[in-house]
C-alpha cells in the first residue's frame, strides 16, 4: 500500500476485500459488544473496528493475506471468552478481530487412544455434547466456565480440574496458519498422512507448539486434545481449614501428595470470600464500602461447609485405589489443626446427574454456575479480573502472596478473593478482583489495584502466568532477565514471521517493529 | 571475513582465537575418536576438525562469537553419547565440535519440589552419584545407558523407564546461549530473580523450550529436570509372550492400562533377538550368515524368562495400590494365550543393591550393562543404529511396523532386533540394527538397511522420532505435509537466529541458507 494512505482508508479498503473473501454477512461492523472486554469500564477501551467470522482454514488464509495487502492488523481469538483477561477484544482499538467461533467442528474422537481433534470455535459445552451424543465413554477436562474455546483455553495456558487439567500440557498436535497464510502442522502432522499426529507430541526436529501459545505468531485452526477413560470410581472431596494461621502448614502437607500423585487432579483452594461468592452476594455478610473485616471472614468461615480456606479436589480410579488414597488424604490433611476432610463417591461409569457445580467441573462437565462469583457486589453486571502468578506449593510462598495481595487490595477497600489452582509441582494463585461493572470508580480501581500487584509480586520472584489485555506490556516488562531477553527474542521471531506486523499486535507485549516505539 | 578467504585459512584463524578464549589445552586437535560416530564404518565419515571444551557459559558465548567472526561452524554436543544416532560427530567434517563435557556441575537439588538444575556435561551417572552422596531421598530417571548427558538426552527426546521417563516432557526451564552469544532463559527464568523457574514450565508469553530440542537454534547450558520421591514399594515386573501370533492382542490389552496409569512407568518390550542379545552373543544360538530363522527364535522363546516378546515394566507407590495393580495386570496380561506375568518387589525407601540391570534402570539407577546388546555379532566392537518411529499402542500398528522392519532387515540377512518403548498414548518402535563394526560390509549394510526402512514406514504413517546423523536429511524430507512446511519453517527461524549459519549446520536436516542448495 501507498505509505500515505490513511489508516481509515486502508481499513475501508480491507473491509471490502474481507467481505468478498468470506461473505459480507460474516464481516460484522455493528453490535460488537460480544467481542469486547466484557467487564470494561466506560469509555474508549479496546474495541474492534469490525469482526471477521471465517468458516474454514482457507478463509483464515484469505483474511491474513488481505490483512498483509492492506496493512490492517487482525486480532485473533478463538471464542473470546477468557472473560477475566479481556475477552476477545483487540489491543489496538478500531482494528479487525478475527473470531474463530464459526469454525466449530469436532473433527475426530479416537475412543481407543482417548484423544479428539477439534477446531478453535469448539466450546467445552460443544465437545461435551458431542461426546454424549455420540455415545462416547470418555471424559474430558473443563475450566470453571464451560463457554470458552477448548483450543483458546489451552493456548492461553488455561487450567482445568481433572487429571488432564493441564490443558496445554495435554494437547497433542496443532494446525497453524502463519501470518503470511502458509499452513504449518506441528508434531507428526508434519507428515502428509500421519498415523500418530494426536498421540505423539513431537516430530523429528524442533517442537514448535509452545511458540503458538500466548503469542501472535500464528492462528491455530486445529488441535489434538486429551480425553480420559471414565473411572470406576469418582470421589470428589473437600478440605476445610478453619484457622487462617494453619494455611502455610496445609500447603506443606499438600505438596508431597501432589507430587506423588495421591491427589491426581488439579485442586482449587479458595478463601472465605471466594467460596462465599460462589453461593451468593456480599450484602448479607457485610455492607461496608471498605474491605470485608476479619470478624466477618470468621463468620463466613464458621458456616458449615466453609472455612478460612476450602479446597476441592477429586480422586478417580479403581475402587481399592481410591479407598486407599481417601484414607491417606483424610489422615494427612485431617491432622492439621482446624482441618476437616469429607468425600462424596460416585460410580464413574454410570454417573448420576450431578447438581453441585464443583462436582460437575471435576468430572469434566461444563457449567456456567460459577459465574455467580462475579456478582459478589450485587446485580447481574459483575466483573472480575485475575492477578495470577505461579509459585511452588509451599507455605512460605503461599503466605507471602496471600499477604501481598490481601494487603494491596484491602488498602484500596477491595476484598481479597483468592482461588489457587494446584498442579503437580506448582500452583497458580489467582487474586480474583471482583467488581460491579456499573460502578465505574470501583471498576477502574479494580484494574489499578490489579496492576499494582504485579511489581511487588515479581520482586518476590513470582511471575504472572497470564495477563489481562490492559497490562500485557507491564507484565512482559517484569520478565527482565538479561535486559528483557524473552521479549527481545519474541520480537526477533515476530519480525521474522510477521514482517508487516498484521497478527494480534501487542499480544503479551509483543509488538511488531513499526509499533514498538509508539504502541497503538 | 573476506569472502575469498579459504575454509582452511578461516579454520586456522579461528583455532588461534578459540585457544585464546578458552585455553589451548581445551582446544583438542588430535585423538578425536571419542567425538566421532562411535560405530562409523571405515573412511571419511563425519569427523571434527577440532574439539572445543568450554568450562562456562561465558566461554560458550565467546566460542559462538568467534565462530561468527571467522565464519567457522561449531557442532554443539552435550556429551555426544547418543551412540546409536552418531555420537558427538558433526555433519560437516572438518568443522569444530563444541563439547560441553566440562560443564558438569549439578547446580541445585530441590528436595521439597523434587527437581534439579544441571549443566549439560552432567551424565546420568554424575547426577545419581550427586544424589546419593548428598543424602538425597529422591529418585531420578535414566535411559538404558547411563553415560550420556541428562540434558542432551532430554533435548533429543530420549526416553527413560520410570514414571518420569518422558525426559523432555519432564524438564522445566532452560538457559540457552543463542547463536549470536546472547543468553535466553525460558519459562519463569525470564525473570531476573524467579522463585518458580524449575517448577512452572511457562512464562507469560510464548513457550520457547521446544524449539531448542532436536534443533540448531541455541546451546542449552542449564536445564531443570524432574526427580521423584522414593516410593514405598518398587515392583518391577515381566510379561513374557510365547506365541508370536498374540503380539497384536497383547498391545491392545496393554493400551488401556497405559492410558489409565495402571502401569505408571515407560515399559520396554523386546523381541527374542533383542532380549537374548542383552545376555550374550548370537553364536550359541545361530551361526549362519543369513537372518536368524524362525525355529531358532522359537528356541530362544522357549528358554525360561524369554519369549517371542518380553516386556519389562514396574510399579511404584503405596503397598496397597501396588498390590491392586499387580493383581489387575496379572489378570489382564495373564489372560493372553501364551502370556505369563511375574513380579519382584522391593522396599523403595530402603532399596537393596539391585543386580539385574533391568531392575536398576527402572529404579533410575544408571548402568552400562545393556551395552552388551551391541556385541550380538561377537567381539568388543559391536555397534548399533536405531530406526525409531512413533505410533499408537495398538496391535494393528505394532504388527505393521514389525512386519515391515523384519521383512526389510531379514531380506538383507540382518536379524530383526526390536525394542519398543511404551509411553502413555504412544510407543516408539526401535529396530535396533546391530552389527560388528570390524565388519565393514556388514556395517555399511546396516546403515543402508536402516535408511531403507524410512520411506516405507512413512508411507504407513509412522515418522521417525529421532535420527542418526547419516540420514537426517532423508528423515526431514519425509515430513512432507504442505511441501515440507516444517523444514521450510525451521529454515526461516534458522536464518533469523543464526544468519551466518554457524551453529550445528545440518542438524535434523536444517541447513543455513548458504549450505541449503549444496549441503556439506
Amino acid at each position: 500500500m501507498d505509505a500515505t494512505t490513511t489508516r481509515v482508508d486502508r481499513f475501508d479498503g480491507a473491509i471490502a476485500a474481507m467481505e468478498a473473501a468470506i461473505g459480507a454477512e460474516h464481516v460484522l461492523t455493528r453490535d460488537l459488544e460480544d467481542h469486547c472486554d466484557p467487564f470494561a469500564p466506560e469509555g474508549d477501551w479496546y474495541r474492534p473496528g469490525a469482526v471477521l467470522m471465517p468458516k474454514s482454514v482457507e478463509e483464515v488464509q484469505a483474511i491474513l493475506r488481505i490483512a498483509n495487502e492492506h496493512d490492517t492488523p487482525v486480532w485473533a481469538s478463538s471464542q473470546g471468552r477468557n472473560k477475566g483477561y479481556g475477552g476477545g477484544a483487540p489491543r489496538v482499538s478500531g482494528t479487525f478481530v478475527l473470531s474463530l467461533r464459526r469454525m466449530n467442528r469436532v473433527l475426530e474422537v479416537d475412543e481407543e487412544n482417548c484423544v479428539a481433534l477439534v477446531e478453535p470455535g469448539v466450546r467445552f459445552f460443544d465437545l461435551y455434547d458431542h461426546l454424549r451424543q455420540t455415545g462416547s465413554k470418555l471424559w474430558m477436562s473443563v475450566p470453571d466456565l464451560g463457554g470458552g474455546s477448548v483450543i483458546g483455553n489451552s493456548l492461553e495456558h488455561g487450567l482445568g480440574y481433572t487429571p488432564i487439567g493441564d490443558h496445554f500440557g495435554q494437547h497433542c498436535g496443532m494446525e497453524v496458519v502463519l501470518p503470511d497464510g502458509e499452513i504449518l502442522r506441528t508434531g507428526m502432522g508434519g507428515m502428509a498422512n500421519p498415523h500418530n499426529w494426536l498421540i505423539y507430541p513431537h516430530s523429528c526436529g524442533p517442537s514448535w507448539d509452545g511458540i503458538f501459545s500466548q503469542s501472535n505468531f500464528g492462528v491455530v485452526t486445529k488441535m489434538g486434545v486429551s480425553l480420559f477413560p471414565a473411572p470406576e470410581v469418582y470421589a470428589p472431596g473437600w478440605f476445610t481449614l478453619g484457622d487462617e494461621a494453619q494455611f502455610g502448614a496445609f500447603l506443606d502437607v499438600l505438596r508431597p501428595m501432589m507430587i506423588d500423585g495421591t491427589i491426581p487432579n488439579q485442586p482449587m483452594i479458595t478463601n472465605a470470600v471466594c467460596a462465599a461468592s460462589a453461593f451468593g452476594e456480599r450484602k448479607p455478610w457485610y455492607d461496608g464500602t471498605d474491605a470485608i473485616p476479619e470478624e466477618v471472614l470468621d463468620r463466613i468461615a464458621a458456616t458449615p461447609g466453609f472455612g478460612r480456606w476450602v479446597m476441592r479436589f477429586a480422586l478417580y480410579g479403581d475402587a481399592p485405589v481410591v479407598a486407599h488414597n481417601r484414607a491417606k488424604i483424610t489422615a494427612a490433611l485431617g491432622a492439621i489443626p482446624s482441618g476437616a476432610v469429607t468425600f462424596d463417591q460416585f460410580d464413574g461409569r454410570d454417573l448420576p446427574e450431578l447438581t453441585n457445580p464443583h462436582h460437575r467441573v471435576q468430572a469434566g462437565i461444563p457449567s456456567m454456575a460459577l459465574d455467580q462469583m462475579t456478582r459478589w457486589y450485587g446485580g447481574e453486571e459483575g466483573g472480575h479480573i485475575g492477578f495470577s502468578c505461579a509459585m511452588p506449593i509451599s507455605g512460605k510462598d503461599g503466605t507471602a502472596i496471600r499477604d501481598l495481595a490481601r494487603g494491596l487490595l484491602n488498602e484500596r477497600g477491595l476484598d481479597y478473593s483468592a482461588a489457587i489452582i494446584v498442579g503437580k509441582r506448582s500452583m497458580v494463585h489467582v487474586a480474583l478482583v471482583v467488581f460491579d461493572t456499573k460502578n465505574e470508580a470501583q471498576t477502574r480501581d479494580a484494574y489499578a489495584a490489579t496492576k499494582a500487584m504485579l511489581e511487588p509480586a515479581a520482586k518476590l520472584g513470582y511471575g504472572e502466568y497470564r495477563s489481562h489485555l490492559d497490562f500485557m506490556d507491564e507484565v512482559a516488562a517484569l520478565y527482565d532477565f538479561n535486559n528483557n531477553a524473552q521479549r527481545r527474542f519474541a520480537e526477533r521471531i515476530k519480525d521474522c514471521l510477521d514482517p508487516n506486523g498484521i497478527l494480534s499486535p501487542g499480544k503479551q507485549g509483543i509488538w511488531p517493529a513499526r509499533l514498538r516505539q509508539d504502541p497503538a
